[in-house]
């Protein structure tokens, strides 16, 4: 399946609903910035020599212990696909929202279930990414890793003993590496204990961000929680720490939504009823909203409040109802106007079919 | 049947949905009010002489040409009924709110169907009052009319040349009359068209309130719109004039319903229908919240947009889903955050078995 036939499916493997911990911890994500030796940064780059990068990595691709390691990624240039295309891609958390700026040089490779994802030419030469469904951040490094190794089978990544891994911004040099996880945090947002959480966060190193990465807002009770620190701690180090805050995270979301449940019941039983009454009637629906109405019934299928749906279906939608995904089904432009009453019509569809 | 029976049935004739102009006109009502003869208005009157205008009321409906004229009425002394009694016979709109406070002398004379009512002893001695489905100010003048006339086959109305039928408030002198309509005009509200409206109808003399009368808050995009001027005009010119005002209303918010749906028809579709689904599927639901609720689904049924249930439903739950007739169901004190459950509770049952 080439780049843009993945394009047509919403479904990315992080999706799955055979994630551990899939309740509250939505996917894990590990990615490294690799440059390749002897070749200037992407930002200092002539035009000849961007491509270099390109062949080199496609040339890294195709060797057979790259394969067997790390399986067979497709490349894509991102000139190659239309705006929306684009921001398909971003919206399924493939690539960066900047890597759609300025694409000219830009190529993006996937492997098919869409784990693996490589994008080049981005900030740094390679930005080398897992993305898993639920708590896996072990084994998102373990794959990143084989990867890495599949390609330095054939690249050469500038290293420095004192340093580690060079990278464009210093605040990736030493492992190059940030790892994260999406959390659903509604019952720690319910029970207002979500800025004291966030706090502690801070303090422990980690940042928290929303569910688009740097910048964006936290949507629909998603966060996005990443190591800040690159340099001085080994991998294994860095995934222990962000693992072990994370299942304390885990903890306090659980009690959280116990406690919300054995106190006011009707409230969350409110709450979640709403959404779905909502989500099987509305007539127009924004991005906003969907996205809550999505957490909440997230937060009912836990709770075993709401009649059987797949979780995959909720991760799909959170894809499927961004304004890229309904211009791509209505197969034309869109008002927003028109994309809140397709919103709408896509969301009834589906919790009606569920 | 006793009122206090009466009182275990949420409906009255006026929440039929045979009225004429019954998707915009809830109900029509007029009332009237009389000063007994010779008797100190009621503020001035000493205990036992309250109770003379009970016995002369009472006997007054015992009369065959009162019965004959306005069917028969049953008494019953306020102070027999509880707190949330009381309350609900203002809920039905068949007494004032005034008229629950210091009830010691207070009776009111019910007909079964709850068409015509009386007051004894609220701010005059008496106050007629019909209350019928739908646009029947004519029909509900003629009512009142009979029942006057039947009364006055027993009773002394004080009553001047110069200044007509006496009262305590000068502002009801005259006919001592007050014709109102009970609209529904959400067509207006969603077109931001409401305000001139009712500008146009305070400079032409009519006065505009809310759900339960004076003073109280539009709930539920309903305006009760009745005459300010009592004296120096025929009841039938009052009548007259308030049916060509509403005639003119009722063209305008037929206008505004079909133009909204004619220009965004989704938006409506979205109002009725998340109204729907909320009312199917809401665990905790405010007094406010399902005034607006019922308010959308009534408008959802005028458009042909939802599947068919009776108006006369609708117009029960305006009562049913008050604090005072969810106590009398549940048969036990409701705190604020129980009432909310119980009528979430009510409307989810009754839209079920629609």
């Amino acid at each position: 399946m080439s780049v843009k036939e993945t394009l047509n499916d919403a479904h990315s493997r992080w999706m799955d609903d055979d994630g551990p911990e899939n309740g509250i911890i939505i996917s894990s994500r590990v990615r490294v910035a690799r440059n390749l030796l002897g070749i200037p940064f992407p930002h200092l780059l002539e035009k000849g020599k961007a491509e270099e990068v390109i062949c080199a990595v496609q040339l890294a691709l195709e060797n057979s212990e790259m394969i067997e390691l790390a399986g067979r990624l497709e490349l894509c240039r991102m000139i190659e696909l239309s705006p929306v295309e684009r921001q398909i891609l971003v919206d399924k958390h493939l690539i960066s929202p900047a890597f759609m700026n300025d694409c000219q040089d830009k190529v993006v490779a996937l492997r098919e279930d869409e784990v693996v994802s490589i994008m080049v030419n981005e900030e740094d030469h390679l930005r080398i990414q897992c993305l898993l469904p639920g708590f896996q951040l072990e084994n998102a490094w373990q794959t990143v890793n084989m990867a890495d190794d599949g390609l330095e089978k054939t690249l050469d990544f500038a290293f420095s003993e004192k340093y580690g891994y060079l990278t464009v911004c210093p605040t990736n040099a030493g492992t190059g590496m940030r790892a994260s996880v999406m959390l659903h945090l509604s019952g720690l947002v319910l029970t207002r204990q979500l800025n004291g959480v966030l706090e502690a966060i801070h303090k422990l190193g980690l940042t928290v961000r929303g569910l688009y990465g740097e910048g964006t807002e936290a949507l629909g009770d998603l966060f996005q929680i990443s190591n800040q620190i690159t340099l001085g701690q080994a991998e294994e180090e860095i995934i222990k720490n962000l693992s072990s805050i994370t299942t304390q995270i885990l903890a306090q979301e659980h009690a959280a939504r116990a406690a919300i449940y054995k106190g006011k019941k009707e409230m969350v039983e409110d709450r979640v009823w709403r959404a779905y009454g909502l989500g099987m009637n509305a007539r127009i629906i924004s991005a906003e909203e969907v996205m809550q109405l999505i957490a909440d019934l997230r937060l009912g299928l836990d709770l075993d409040l709401l009649p059987p749906m797949p979780v995959r279906m909720l991760n799909e939608l959170m894809v499927m109802t961004r304004p890229a995904y309904l211009i791509k089904l209505a197969g034309k432009e869109l008002s927003q106007y028109q994309c809140d009453v397709y919103r709408a019509n896509l969301l009834r569809e589906k919790l009606h079919s569920a």
